[in-house]
């Protein structure tokens, strides 16, 4: 059992409803395990228990209707 | 039948989901036929088919997490 911990930088996001979008369309990722949205910086850290790819992240936050910088 | 229409400004509103937070609660305002949310100014307007109470407005603006200017 490992973790594997993903950064990426979303772009866009303005108040608590944004975040709340981009976590659960991340979250809907397969192998997602937590999502932590900090909405000032745009930073997200993904635990997981798989290697993500980077395009799924994007479509996902694409989906939530945002991107990634 | 006449319709009342009421202006308020609400602050706080940053995106789409804010809008539609706003939107939701006035629209459950008894006597509400339409809100119409300027999100860029944060100008409301909304039409009724009676006299609406500041008082009830500003309570179902709190309710979606904003305020009244």
């Amino acid at each position: 059992m490992s973790t594997t911990l993903t950064r990426v930088n979303v772009t866009g996001m303005t108040c608590g409803h944004c975040v709340a979008s981009v976590t659960e369309e991340i979250g809907e990722i397969a192998g997602v395990e937590g999502v932590d949205v900090t909405l000032e910086t745009g930073e997200v850290a993904i635990t997981s228990d798989r290697e993500l790819a980077r395009a799924d992240i994007a479509a996902a936050v694409a989906e939530a209707g945002y991107g990634l910088a």
